[in-house]
């Protein structure tokens, strides 16, 4: 009915219009005449009806994006490029927070499932995770970002892990430090487990201190856990001159506690994050970390989740490479160590 | 159907499932009842269909989210605030990025009412704003969060622009800064052309000198505009001791570009930002900033929405009180001015 008084503005066929309107077809036309199209769309106050589109084609042309917090700063760029992604194919991404709590992630990944998603996006996935398990069973398309589960029948796109820490304990040993210290993440996560495994691995074969004093396990991505972790170091009683930490947030915590300690950063101690979050380049002192790509991971994982609606393609991982920056938070090993 | 099945199995009449299924009438069931039903459901697999709920009532329990840029640190805790509200309500958000693009602005408008969208909160309209007067002629309700349109009929829940200004004002002025300049932001927004127009009255009622030179006009809330009006103001020639910035993005570009120019923050010249943002309190100099309630004003417009979804009420309008948080970016006025 509105697309063929479009058609009449316009001076073009009906299906002209209806390819002109639709972002997967639209190259298909002359980009003048898709041009006088919308211009003549807007002004009919035409508007495409998504709840008759979903009707015809069972399609909602939403996805389920779930993230632990979208106030915790390494999301809302990954968020950002799921969004650019799924908007150039029409999709429009609904986002739920876990706060890490299961119950949670399973009540939005049902949710979402009541909605019609026609995939999910899951940023919050454990290793282990039972919300995944029933997105599966439900049929549904599933692409895990930043975070990978143990079936590698999950599509994910994640980073290079041990690429990372092999760079961060390469810049350390050229520094001088031995006694290098650990504060990992959660290792119900798979970033968590992966940087750990990683740090054991590149530790040994740089034949570098690894004694079990020199690691701490973080209960959480937090400041407040870099800083329980410190105390936790230093308790140990072993020396060291450097800490690795799972990611930028304990790193910050941690250099935090170590002035409390009038440990000063990074005269008497190196510290290193992981993530390169916003501001990063901007805190005292600034802090050598691990540049990974949010944007582009996000952006990935809106291409892939895009690729398997509606067809039968075979799992696909993507590991972005990494990049490390140093800035002030390290320098070479003082004499404490 | 499933409703009928989970009532057989907990033992209740269908009509207790329903409403324990409903987050709305949930609280009328006792509460070992619902948390039996919630089991049950689960077990049984049933999700609630919101596609039938849209068909049977004309809802789709989703509402239209638009900001300038996700990745801009003041977005997330407004959006969570804004999820969390709605989630308990029912509701889930679609959230879209302007990047401050008013062609994009539209298109996403358009695209939610097209969805069927329950309501709009706005987080990126200028003053004049076409797009929302697009929303507006549809009859959708529409809250506006943290900026505010000319219109007083368009619900809002912003912040007491005037009390901050005054407050950064009555400091600096309590610590000897006379003359004090303003790198205002864009004027086309409401924060933008409140915290300028609270900075020449309170300006003028402290009898401050008042010279032209003494504003630079930011075409964005960016370091990159903070660290351009910095050159502007130095290369106007006046005297000044102390910089009031009309959000932590500009004070950051402009602590930067005085560093380049040898004049130190605060020993040589004071600077104070708006807004709080995450990660100020670690930057060097930490920033004198006024905080607002991000979290709470996106609640508080997710609230406010909810109420106006089915019924007329009279538009409302919620101004928050914000707070000054003195950190070490502001000193007493040295001789240099």
């Amino acid at each position: 009915m509105t697309l063929k008084e479009i058609a009449q503005t316009v001076g073009v066929h009906v299906s002209t219009v209806s390819r002109a309107l639709d972002s997967n077809t639209r190259h298909l036309i002359n980009p003048k005449v898709v041009e006088k199209i919308l211009k003549a769309s807007r002004e009919l106050d035409y508007r495409q009806n998504i709840a008759a589109y979903s009707l015809r084609t069972n399609r909602t042309r939403t996805i389920g994006v779930v993230i632990p917090d979208i106030t915790n700063a390494i999301f809302p760029p990954i968020i950002r490029g799921i969004e650019d992604a799924l908007l150039a194919g029409g999709y429009m991404a609904i986002v739920g927070n876990t706060d890490g709590n299961r119950d949670r992630e399973r009540s939005l990944v049902d949710m979402f499932l009541g909605r019609g998603v026609d995939g999910l996006v899951l940023a919050s996935v454990e290793r282990e995770d039972d919300a995944l398990d029933r997105a599966l069973a439900d049929g549904v398309p599933i692409v895990t970002v930043n975070r990978r589960v143990e079936k590698d029948t999950v599509s994910s796109v994640v980073h290079d892990e041990y690429e990372g820490i092999r760079r961060v304990l390469t810049h350390l040993v050229s520094l001088g430090h031995k006694n290098i210290a650990m504060i990992a993440g959660p290792q119900v996560l798979s970033t968590g487990a992966e940087r750990f495994a990683a740090f054991e691995h590149h530790r040994a074969a740089m034949g570098l201190s690894s004694r079990a004093h020199l690691v701490a396990f973080a209960e959480a991505y937090n400041e407040a856990e870099g800083e329980r972790c410190v105390e936790e170091l230093l308790a140990g009683g072993d020396d060291f001159s450097a800490v690795v930490c799972a990611n930028d947030r304990l790193a910050v915590g941690a250099i935090a506690a170590l002035a409390r300690h009038g440990i000063r950063c990074p005269q008497d101690m190196s510290v290193t994050g992981y993530n390169d979050m916003p501001m990063m380049d901007r805190i005292q002192p600034s802090l050598t970390t691990v540049r990974i790509q949010q944007y582009k991971m996000g952006h990935a994982a809106g291409m892939m989740l895009q690729r398997m609606i509606g067809q039968e393609v075979p799992p696909e991982h993507a590991v972005l490479p990494v990049e490390l920056v140093i800035r002030s938070s390290t320098a070479p090993a003082s004499s404490r160590a």
